[in-house]
């Protein structure tokens, strides 16, 4: 294990609540606590069995002052968090009190933790790579079950051991090819021939393939389906968003206290994370006067994994309807044909023709009519034969993502090397790259710049 | 202890954070959590000893899926928060996977607890009075460390203790009395004579009044001085509310999430808590066009312990300026003469006159010159003289106040009662009246609704 500061933070959300926690992570963190705890029966922390509780109150060292009643949670290392002695003081709540408890850790020996520390410490201390840190921020900010599904698996190892297995079978035939070239005439060692050489390599291509047909859905989980609502005025575009809004429970509304450029919402559609994007300014617009326009949601295309187009059943198709389907064409979107409550002036077989095989849902949102036919061909579409994702393992992350991209890139080097009878030399160039880059994903391999970045994403306290 | 089913729920604030808390409390608080969670070595949580911390995972009973990865922390009754056995299931701090395993805690048995419904529990279980209860969450709310300390305080029981005193003392004199009348041939019952209840009575009156002292500067230092600034438009009242959040550190703000019709802001001015209101008001009104009136002060002026009343240096009086000082007329207010950067054209003299002999203090909040001396004359004007919370016993809540204001008045009655030479027996109704009455404060004699909508104002979980 490495030899590390002893650190502090509040590891519970602001605000007002029940239980406030400061944690303690380090050498030290025992000897800390002690120094500003106290037990009714005088017993000091150093002494208790490790994974026990204990009842008691802070109080200041220097006034002698209590500051909270708290019950403190002592962990040895290495079974804990961070592979390190953890003290966790549970206080009751309050911003004052806590604030003054962590004050006092600070002043007597701790330091206060960068964000996402005591994770990169069990990064660091080797309890989990790189991949299951990651998914430790993934969970905390999974916005649906699914989400949380697939970030816990990769929590807990899976994409982990998927990706060490791949990288082995890389490094074992480097070993042979090696083994091949410095000593040819060891007969009991396996021959490494092109042929045998092209099956490995393709085995590895095949595995990184198979995830990255996982990588669109895991993103989507894990970062929601970026979501716009896009058509002409008046034709009830708020009302969409607000029977998608309310028709659907746990949304997840983001860090209190975060200033964002643009609003977004989350709804969770049968499992799908639609993330709204620029809900305020379809809000504000229909309610004063309706300001959007065609270059308005040009930029907001642009950042779109899904595109609602809606359309108004009682008038006919516009210069500005038709626009609007040129803009979308070739992404994903459905087209929602709204105020089916109101005579038809829509041409609706050349709604079909400009849909392009797209989706086509009639609604009247009015009416509170056609919202579960949306959402079933919302769900259809991003999950159409998906299985569970209790039964893959998913690749959610972008950086892993674009990882395998590049990881796949370099056994394909390494294939048509082969295919093309290079020397085995410059094919293991390609093989070695090719699993030094699966190796950043599990952090065995990477820079400690790209560490300190990704873990500066955390919260505090965690 | 009272039989009660068991109760659950997220102890920990709402919002993404390291550690979010599902908590448990009740007989079956243990064999529920026992059917949701999984250690590696399968251990039972039912066999493990008290206050002792476990790892693993909550496994949904019936899919079988992993939820979480969490720490599992037992206590035992009847050493714990409600004395009952209670149980802390630690998790990574999502909002999605805290709320997953809360839903499994209430389906495998537990119901959801009521806002306070712990703390009440406590209370029933005799663990704690009601006062000490009422204290659990003036420590959560408070703004300041004086505020922390006099909840502290009252947590540990300081009042609890003196109000108990009292209450003997009367039970005592009570006894006397009694035994006097229907045994008056006793000697060795010392007699109870009309000089003796006298001086009983006025012992009790007296401490009551001593407590009653406390209860001005125990009430700002609980809820915060309801803080107005008012002025004619532009003498520079947004610049004083800048300069009074910005200098001042610990701004405490409010639950996340919560809407309330009047924005407030609290600044901690040397440990006095102020409560600024409606400084939206202030804020939009000069930002834009300035809106504020006579008519609007009027109204706020309703709710305020300080009024901070700003003029203009570089101008003369003006008739509003007059309507403002009368209308603040007997009220406790500083007058603030800003833009002492510009020549002066007021009239100091009438500013002195109109100001009654309260503090007037020259700014000019442009150069951050005068906000020391303003700050000082607000802790004069409310601390003056005024020892540290630690050497006090203060009373700070509404609900208590009014109670020993309404014991004094019967111990009062209960005087002039013994001093017009009254049979013994009405004097007897007047202090057992100021018993019960003291009684409500601890929760000795109190209604059961009062109790439920005490315990409803807290917040969920705790």
């Amino acid at each position: 294990m490495m030899e590390f500061d002893t650190i502090a933070a509040i590891s519970t959300p602001m605000g007002e609540g029940a239980i406030a926690i400061v944690r303690l992570s380090g050498d030290e963190a025992i000897a800390i606590a002690d120094r500003i705890f106290q037990t009714p029966s005088g017993k000091r922390l150093k002494d208790v069995p490790s994974h026990t509780i204990h009842y008691g109150h802070i109080v200041d060292p220097k006034s002698g002052q209590t500051v909270e009643e708290v019950m403190v949670s002592v962990m040895r290392a290495p079974k804990t968090f961070t592979r390190e002695d953890v003290v966790e003081i549970n206080c009751h709540g309050g911003l004052v009190s806590v604030n003054r408890v962590l004050q006092l850790v600070l002043t007597n020996g701790a330091r206060l933790a960068e964000p996402g520390e005591f994770t990169k410490r069990a990064f660091l201390n080797g309890r989990i790579d790189l991949s299951q840190a990651e998914a430790v921020i993934d969970l905390i900010r999974a916005k649906t079950d699914r989400a949380m599904n697939v970030a816990l698996q990769q929590m807990e190892g899976r994409l982990s051991k998927l990706i060490r297995k791949l990288r082995q079978t890389i490094l074992e035939t480097l070993a042979h090819v090696e083994v091949n070239i410095d000593y040819p005439e060891y007969d009991d060692v396996e021959e490494m021939t092109p042929h045998l050489l092209m099956e490995k390599a393709q085995y590895v291509r095949e595995q990184i393939e198979k995830l990255l047909q996982t990588a669109q859905q895991g993103k989507i989980l894990r970062e929601g389906l970026a979501t716009v609502i896009i058509g002409r005025p008046n034709v009830g575009k708020s009302s969409l968003l607000n029977a998608l809004v309310h028709e659907n429970k746990a949304i997840v509304t983001d860090i209190p206290g975060t200033t964002r450029d643009v609003i977004e919402e989350y709804v969770n559609v049968r499992g799908v994370p639609l993330r709204l994007i620029d809900t305020a300014g379809i809000r504000e617009t229909e309610d004063v006067v309706e300001r959007i326009g065609v270059e308005r949601s040009r930029q907001m295309l642009k950042e779109a994994d899904l595109i609602l187009l809606v359309l108004n059943y009682h008038e006919p198709l516009t210069e500005e309807d038709e626009k609007l389907f040129e803009m979308v064409k070739g992404m994903d979107f459905i087209v929602i044909v709204n105020k089916t409550d109101l005579p038809k002036n829509i041409d609706m077989d050349r709604v079909k023709q400009l849909a392009d095989g797209r989706p086509i849902i009639t609604t009247s949102l009015l009416q509170e009519k056609g919202i579960e036919d949306l959402e079933t061909a919302i769900s259809e579409m991003f999950f159409s034969g998906s299985v569970e994702a209790g039964d893959l393992t998913y690749v959610s992350n972008s950086r892993h993502i674009a990882l395998l991209h590049q990881a796949k890139k370099a056994i394909e080097d390494a294939i048509s090397g082969i295919e093309s009878g290079m020397p085995v030399d410059l094919v293991q160039i390609d093989l070695t790259k090719a699993w030094e880059l699966l190796g950043e994903i599990i952090g065995d391999t990477v820079h400690e710049s790209l560490i300190d970045q990704l873990f500066s994403q955390f919260c505090l306290g965690k």
